[in-house]
This record gives structure tokens, sequence and C-alpha cells, in this order.
């Protein structure tokens, strides 16, 4: 085998796992040829689903593991008895540098919790955060926290924007990714205590980042700025409702072009559009979230995903692996404790 | 004149006022024949406007004020030089008992404010909310606050479920409404302190509420609940994220169907379905936020409204000024000082 950069992939989570598992691995590995797989799983199970990808066995090793984390685990009884589960080996295979980046589409909030154990905490850093891709009219931004945490501090805010800045470097190839903190209303009455004073460090601390200020919810979708800040709970429930926004008119939009005859020949004349709406919009495109913060990348995939967003969340993992954003984000926290800012 | 409801309506506020005001009121009359309007702002500009429309002036009194509130006003600004203005005067017209509620499509901020130091608030009611409705697959559903406060204790969250209950059932036309609280996440860690507790006082208090529990964000859309109960500032970032997904999913359909000739000759086929979308995806039809908690009722209208949004407004004015929101609310305020769990 050559050099290159290696995932450590959780065979065995996910809804529809391990076979589409194993073919997004297929999907990904046919596209980096520098990359090699770590595959943890049932070997009885994954030994013929990967000899039905001609050549997938010369960059991908089986290595066995007799139990996994199901979807109704509890984070308590991951942690407890999550040891040798397909998703605990491999954060491990990160953890002792046999891998350089591990993907599971398995239980989040066992995720997080294995995730947080295993890999640590990046110095300085008091809080990890879930990322998200967010679809926009401008491309992609980055959304983050969407849900690692139910609280942030102006200190943990700040973080956040440290972190989600590298990251969108990494992974948006923006050399100068822009930041925005998510906050409501008017000028006069701008959001609560946190996000005011996250404001302020922001904007005086001399911190190497691209701050634009306040954005509102409907910026997002705009793509006002790349990087979009916020606490957990509200970046949750931003995420979420967005999700239902986004089902809720593409139902409407189906039941509006299966109205009548003629709206039905409309959509079949419109296909080649709507096609590439679909496409667009397809959730495998954006797939891949990150619990950035921590001594080693864990990327989280959609639980329901197919094979091509399971390969997005394969190339998110191998392009975060392979970036400076380590030392990126170490290099602005060291700023902002000399300041003496307390943002770690 | 005969008896019947009468509207206090601001007619200087809103992006195209007065013009579409007086058209949103001729709208909204012709179908209330019991309803009168006492219109406040520039006689000269209204007397015209109001004479254009077949009948108005028998159901509408034009009451001159010299001054209007701007935009950019701040709160501070609107309550110092607010007074004689349109929109304050229109809200004291309910505060003496001269009219039965309150429109005004004008600066949101200053009418709050405005609206708070007039109608003062509700007894037992510590925090006024802001309500939205929002469309959804089985209908719409009332979700508050969206931005009247940024923050909201569990005392506070449950008497915003107590006036959404009650405002539900005076505006949806559900005998029952279903309340939900807005959260997020895994079983284990559900939400902060202030959801958490609010959970459990709606679960116990003895409440007379249908409470069914935690929703997530993606929830609203679905139209899980009738009523989606949250702080101010989730709120305000929910409803304006969707706004945000909303107008780029509008904004990518459109491009998609200008693809190619084929994509146009089948949007020009489905038109009658997409006229459909477009009509129950409609702004206007689900114009009008009230500010729940005072002692009388005060509807902001989207300032950008049209005509038939501002005729919704009222229509939501009149219908919470003849229910019997202020009784029901009361009661339940009542039960849960009576239970010594300090909602109010």
């Amino acid at each position: 085998m050559t050099r290159g950069t290696i995932l450590s992939v959780d065979a065995m989570g996910g809804d529809h796992a391990p076979g589409v598992i194993v073919d997004g691995v297929a999907v990904f590995v046919r596209e980096r040829p520098d990359t090699r797989i770590l595959l943890f799983g049932d070997e009885a199970a994954l030994t013929p689903l990967v000899a039905a990808h001609t050549g997938l066995s010369d960059r991908c090793e089986i290595i066995h593991c007799d139990h996994k984390i199901t979807s109704d685990m509890k984070p308590s009884q991951a942690l407890r008895r999550g040891k040798g589960s397909s998703m605990w080996n491999a954060l491990e295979a990160v953890k002792e540098g046999r891998a350089n980046a591990s993907v599971s589409a398995g239980n989040t909030g066992a995720l997080m919790a294995i995730s947080m154990l295993v890999l640590r905490k990046m110095d300085g850093v008091h809080r990890p955060a879930m990322t998200a891709m967010w679809p926009t009219l401008a491309g992609r931004s980055v959304v983050l926290d969407v849900g690692a945490n139910v609280e942030a501090d102006a200190a943990q805010l700040v973080s956040f924007a440290i972190m989600g800045e590298a990251y969108a470097r990494a992974t948006l190839g923006k050399e100068r990714p822009t930041i925005g903190l998510l906050n409501i209303g008017s000028e006069e009455m701008k959001g609560h205590d946190e996000v005011r004073e996250a404001h302020e460090i922001l904007r005086t601390s001399g911190l190497d980042l691209d701050y634009r200020g306040f954005v509102e919810g409907d910026d997002i979708s705009m793509g006002a700025v790349d990087v979009v800040v916020t606490d957990g709970f509200t970046g949750n429930v931003a995420l979420k409702t967005g999700e239902g926004v986004a089902r809720m008119l593409g139902t409407r939009v189906r039941e509006a072009l299966m109205k009548n005859l003629s709206t039905k020949a409309g959509a079949v004349l419109a296909a080649s559009g709507l096609k590439q709406l679909r496409e667009q919009m397809n959730p495998s495109n954006a797939n891949g979230g990150v619990l950035l913060g921590l001594g080693g990348v864990s990327v989280k995939s959609h639980g329901g995903t197919d094979a091509q967003g399971f390969a997005t969340a394969c190339r998110l993992a191998a392009d975060l692996a392979t970036s400076h954003y380590p030392e990126e984000v170490a290099a602005n926290l060291a700023r902002i404790q000399k300041k003496g800012a307390a943002a770690g």
C-alpha cells in the first residue's frame, strides 16, 4: 500500500448499514486514488460486500468488531457498553494514528460522546461544536453549533467562530471565509448578553478572521456569510426548522404538479429542470457534520444517507484531515488567550 | 352606525401606506358587514383614498393625526416622540374603549413599545409575546414568542403556552388546540433548564390545555401541534430561517423552470398548479402577528403587505376582539398561580 490519507469507517452505523456504507466507500476511493480505508464491522457481512466492488479490497482493510452501537442507545449506555464496537474502534484508530479521520453514520449522541472520550478535546477548546453544511443561494455555508451543546457563553461562541472559519477554509475551498453571528431584531436591543459580548470580542480582539457582524435567520439561506455562528440550541432548531420548511414545500410542489392533466404534462416537460433542482437540493451533496474542537477528525454522516451521501462525508473527512485546520485554530485560540479574552 | 366590532387602524404605517392600508380596509369591511373602522392618519391624504371605494366612507371614520412613526425610528425615540402619531392614537382608541382592536403595518419595535405603554400588561402576565402564523402541511400553526423578548424563563414559557392556546382557539377555529414546547435533541439531554422546567409545569399543573410535550424544529412545518411555544430569540431565528429557506427554494424552482424551452413550456402547462401553490404559500394569507398579554388587542401586519394581507390582519384583530381569549387566559393564569407555580 502507498502512503496517503487513511480513513477509518464505522461500517455498521446508519439505517442502511453496512451495504450503503461499503457502496459509499467504493465511490469515494474511486475518486481519490491516494486514500485507503480501515473498515470496522462484522467481517462475515463485510467481506462479500467489499468483494462486490472491483479493486476495493486492495484499498480497504476489514477490521472485525463483534458488536455495534444501535440507534436507540443513549449516550451514557454507549459510553458504558461501546468499547470494542465498530464506532469506538474506528475512533480509536484515529486516536492511535492508524487513521487520519473517522466517519460514521451511526447514533449521533453516541458518536458525540464516544468521540469526546476517545479523541479528547483540542487544547484551549472548552466545548466542541457540531457543524452542518447548509445549501444557500451562493453555494454552501457552514452553520455551527447545531446541537453538541445546549448553551454557549461568549467565549465559547468566539471559539466556534475560530473553529468554523478554519473548517470552512478546509472544506469550502475559500481562502478567507466570512463569519456572521446569528442574532435577532432591532438595532437597539440586539440579542442577549452572550451574543453581544461575543460580537465585541470578535470585533476588537485582533483575530485573523473576516468577521462581518450580526446576521439574522433569513441571511443563512441567502449565503450572506460563509460561517454562521450560534449556540447549539438555536442552531439545532434553525437546522431542523429549515429542513421542515424544505420538506413541506417539496410536498406542496409535488401536489401542485399532480393537480390535473395539464400540470402533469407540464411536469414531464419541466423534468430536466426539476431534476437539476433535486440535484441541487439533494441532501447527499451536503452530507456530513463534524464535531469540531477534538484532538482528531470525527465526521457524522446522516443516518439515512445513500452511497453518494456517504462518499460526501468521506470527502469532508479527507479534506479536513489533510488541511491546516488544527494549526489555524490553535493560532487564533492563542491570539485570543494572549488578549486575555478567555476564549478557551 | 350600527353596533358591532370597531377596529382602529394606523393608516400611515408600512411600506405602501396609506394606499394599501385603505384598500385592505375596504376588502375587510366588505366581508364583515358588522364592522366599522377608525382610520388614523393624514386626513388630506386619506379622504380621497376612502372616497375611491364605494360605500367605504359610511363604514370608516377618518381621525386626523399630524405625524407618524417612521420605519427607522428606534423604540425609545418612538416612545418619546410618538404621542399624537397615527400609531399611538390608534392604540389609545383601544385603551379608551372606542375601538375593540388595533392594526398597524408600521415599525415593529415602535409598535411593541407603544402597545406596552398604552395598553399595559394583562394581569398576571410578566412578558408579552409576539405570535406568528406558520403555514404547515396540516394548515396553519401559531408560533410564539417570535421576538418580543430575547429570553424566557420557565414561568414565562408556561404563560406563552396559555396565551397561545387561547389565541389559537380564537383564530384557527379549533376547539382544543394542541401545544408543543420547542426543544432539541436526544431523550437524555433534552434542552436547557428553562424548557425542561416549563415541560414539568405544563405536564403536571392541571391547566386546561392539550399539552403534547416537546417538538423539534422540523415538526413546525409538519403541523405536529397547533401552538409551538419557545423563547423570543429561538422563535425569531426559526421564523426568519424558515422564510429564508422558502425564499431560496422559490428562487431555485423559478430557475429550474427557466432552464430551457422544454421546462418553460412545462411551466406554462403547470401554471394552474403553480398558481395554487403560490396562493397556498402567499404570505398575505398568514399575515398578522399579535402581541399577546396586553390589556387590549394590537395586531402587527407585515410592513410590506398588500391589500389582501392587510385585510387578513384586520380579520385576525376582529376575531380576537370578539373571542373569549382574555377570560380563558385569565382562568388558566389563575389556575397556575393557585398551584404556586409562579406562572405570572
